[in-house]
């Protein structure tokens, strides 16, 4: 459907396969006190390569790699990581935390520049048990290589779940979401992964450290909370206790028709105030809601569910849908309310269920339109409410300004929002933009330097759950964050790796990543 | 009434005068481009000289003042800020930040050791305006000097409050309470003032930053965490955006008894798992309660609160009081629930009102006794929910041994939990003990280092929110935090410090303070 909206596409790039690229040959050599662990293998490092970015998927498509890792490994434990540091830290050797490889902004692209003989991909896939489960304090010891499914799985017959479910839930592993500090199934108070990590075990290229587990302290600054978020530069985290949560038995669940997205906006900040807490507050504008086949293109829709393991949600949500109808909100479909899972689910309103299903589809498109030259990429970001209408009104016409000025052709762009504070909102916009399977990079680089520039001069963070990786330092996190707080940074990284070999040109350092090939 | 408890007490010091004290002569001279900001005056010097510990209490009464600082400093602003830490930095003179004085762990004595040819006191108290109030983000640009009921009594005509009451409130600053990640008054779910930093302004010997106004991101680790605990290690907090609340117009509250303190705390971390979040979820051990005049001595007993600006709560304080029940809890009490705040006010029960009552008065006991020497004392901290049995039994077994080895009598240990968290709970200890005005100071410190170590060899954190300072370091903090962290946050340090002049002694470095004073 969406595809042919850009009538008059260009005959598409044929799928790829591994025989397709042509590695150049790696520069370095397994030691063989490290036998087993590693490999050079052109298969292994073409995997290990790149991430999931729209840039990526393009590269692939065009039969572009041009930073797959020299090794690539796979450690079994945290003893086998520390192997690999050690020998890494006393080479010189770049290396580079892969856990599911869904980055979407270069976090895992071997990018190193030229201070380093090479780069390894270090794998952690093979770290993928959940060690111990804890029924009293509803927590779990859970290796950092678990991929959701895997954890999940696990803590299932225990009644538990980590309830987290990023879109990149199937393949991202435990330990990617806590240095992404990944954004989850719930819309407000639980929103990032960081509120779920109970402690972490961390290995740097100087030693190992395990912080305490703790349900809360006030002992200096949260230890935990300056790992969420490093993307590998302080460190490989191995292990973390998660809190859980017990299996959901009571959820209710409507659609909320607003006239346009300013309305709805105005509900959702009365409802993020209001300490109903919903697990499910997405605000849809009227172009999302329409490409998600839960609308006619004329509404906005906000998408309301919330959830308790332990009590009845249906007052819950007739209080948010009185909030929402003082702003204007038509409600509709069922506020099922029921003791079991299964009922539960079947409680859930039809549209709810249809823009979940297109939630969790929505990757899959890129990788039909891509080939095609169509540029069909995503960014999201967070600001104040405040802030936001200006806000909004500048994203959406810069991003149109943008999409003509490269490619000479009118694109769209469609917002919703994926969290909501009682301060601000996290909006998600999606755009798409005709262009030429030549030309798609190129235009691409232009957009997304747009995209990062928008965001942060305009009060938002450049990244609200999807992490800065590579691409989304020039014009955008090199700008938001302080330069004191960069050096802070960089003097915490000294300390623990004062070679500079963890994940260089991610948050700090040398910039490099797809941005950079496209500026000198 | 507690006092008679340990009949046959040593006639009382004298209440101190400031004439009491000499004071040695100031090591500094106020430089002429720091005229009106910088005083050497006695008085100055005395008043920043120590905390409200039980050690400085009983120091004031015994006339040991031994660190006061040399000068005195009143920014108005954070430019008055920076050129102190100019003038300091070039010196290399010691700056110890000085919010209410209300330290309770060494956090605001000068005791920097010989490396510095002085310190001096940098009061913020004059820097406390609420700047701007923003109704649509619900949310306040405060200056860091800012008293509780100063700011609250300017957010108070806008409908809008911080709801955040440590016991030191009337005193306690808000840039105090933000670096020493103060605990408030919600039990559960905002336990800390972290929650409520939506920014901060922070100027460092390298320079000024601000961090960005946001409801939420992902972009790296957040800075703001980094700040929140780090009690003028890193720098000075000027002013903070705070996320404020809606006064509450809907209350519920109850008290429930229990047979035993582990029955009740058994209800508790049902209550603590169940999403209810009540914003009181106190539960007193039978001699807290007695001690607080809400009980006989026999029974544990929990106070419970539910609030909000939205919705009644008294469904919800129904289903807390059916978890309590099948614990065993034996409810009693109103469960008012009103539209206005005065009427919500006299639905509350009188045992939580007098516990209310007890809890504020609390620090006005030790002046009391303390001149008599008796050692009155309280340390806090949290452990998971599978780690308290034993920890507690270590705890009030190793406390009361320690009171027998040093001052050759019984004392009392009582335990109630102030903050509850789904994987564990804090629980907060009171000691008393018979000694002497002679020996009180000596025996203080045996049963200080005791409880350190206690806390920490059993798993949990040296403190949940009285802050690190220098009296929570030997034997607790230094082995709590990695190592590892400990040099990140050095490196941090040395990134905006890098002469170390801010706040030596606290968290990292040269161990000082009233506990090294008894031990070399």
């Amino acid at each position: 459907m969406t595809a042919a909206r850009f009538g008059g596409l260009p005959e598409p790039l044929s799928v790829p396969d591994a025989g397709d690229f042509e590695l150049p040959a790696s520069r370095l050599r397994a030691p063989d006190g490290l036998a087993g662990l590693v490999t050079a293998d052109d298969a292994d490092r073409l995997a290990h390569a790149m991430g999931q970015s729209y840039a990526d998927i393009a590269r692939a498509f065009l039969r572009q790699v041009p930073h797959a890792p020299d090794l690539v490994a796979y450690p079994q434990d945290a003893a086998d990581v520390e192997r690999i540091l050690d020998w890494a830290d006393g080479e010189g050797v770049a290396v580079v935390p892969f856990g599911g490889g869904t980055s979407v902004c270069g976090g895992v692209e071997a990018d190193v520049g030229e201070d380093y003989p090479g780069a390894i991909s270090l794998d952690l896939s093979r770290m993928n048990r959940v060690r111990t489960v804890d029924q009293q304090d509803r927590c779990a010891l859970i290796e950092a290589g678990a991929r959701g499914p895997e954890f999940e799985a696990a803590l299932k017959p225990e009644g538990l779940t980590l309830r987290h479910f990023p879109q990149s839930f199937e393949l991202a592993t435990l330990g990617g979401m806590i240095v992404t500090r990944s954004g989850g199934h719930f819309a407000t108070l639980y929103t990032h992964i960081d509120e779920f990590v109970q402690s972490v075990e961390l290995v740097t290229p100087q030693g190992r450290m395990t912080t305490r587990r703790l349900p809360g302290s006030g002992a200096g600054p949260q230890p935990e909370r300056l790992i969420c978020g490093s993307e590998g530069i302080l460190g490989i985290v191995t292990a973390a206790w998660m809190r859980l949560q017990s299996v959901p038995r009571h959820r209710a669940s409507a659609t909320v028709r607003f006239e346009d997205f300013a309305s709805g906006a105005e509900a959702v900040r009365q409802v993020a105030r209001s300490g109903l807490n919903p697990a499910n507050c997405r605000l849809l504008d009227p172009g999302e809601a329409l490409m998600n086949g839960v609308g006619d293109g004329r509404s906005a829709l906000l998408v309301l569910g919330l959830e308790s393991a332990d009590h009845p949600q249906e007052t819950n949500l007739a209080r948010a849908l009185e909030i929402c109808a003082d702003a204007g909100g038509q409600s509709r479909g069922g506020r099922g309310d029921d003791k079991s899972e299964g009922q539960a689910e079947r409680g859930r309103d039809t549209a709810a269920a249809a823009w979940r299903q297109a939630f969790l589809r929505m990757p899959f498109y890129r990788e039909v339109l891509v080939p095609h030259g169509v540029i069909v990429d995503t960014f999201e970001t967070a600001c104040t409410w405040s802030a936001f209408p200006e806000f909004h009104a500048r994203i959406t016409a810069g991003i149109r300004e943008a999409i003509r000025r490269t490619t000479g052709r009118d694109g769209e762009i469609t917002c919703r929002f994926t969290h909501v504070y009682p301060d601000g909102p996290a909006p998600y916009y999606t755009l798409y933009a005709a262009s030429t399977p030549e030309r798609m990079l190129a235009h691409w680089r232009e957009i997304k330097l747009a995209a990062n520039a928008l965001v942060v001069e305009g009060g938002g963070t450049v990244t609200h759950h999807h992490a800065v990786g590579r691409d989304h330092r020039p014009c955008g996190y090199d700008r938001e964050r302080p330069e004191l707080y960069a050096d802070m940074l960089a003097g915490a990284k000294q300390a623990v790796d004062p070679r500079g070999i963890l994940n260089p040109g991610v948050l700090l350092g040398r910039q490099g990543g797809v941005l950079a090939g496209g500026h000198g």
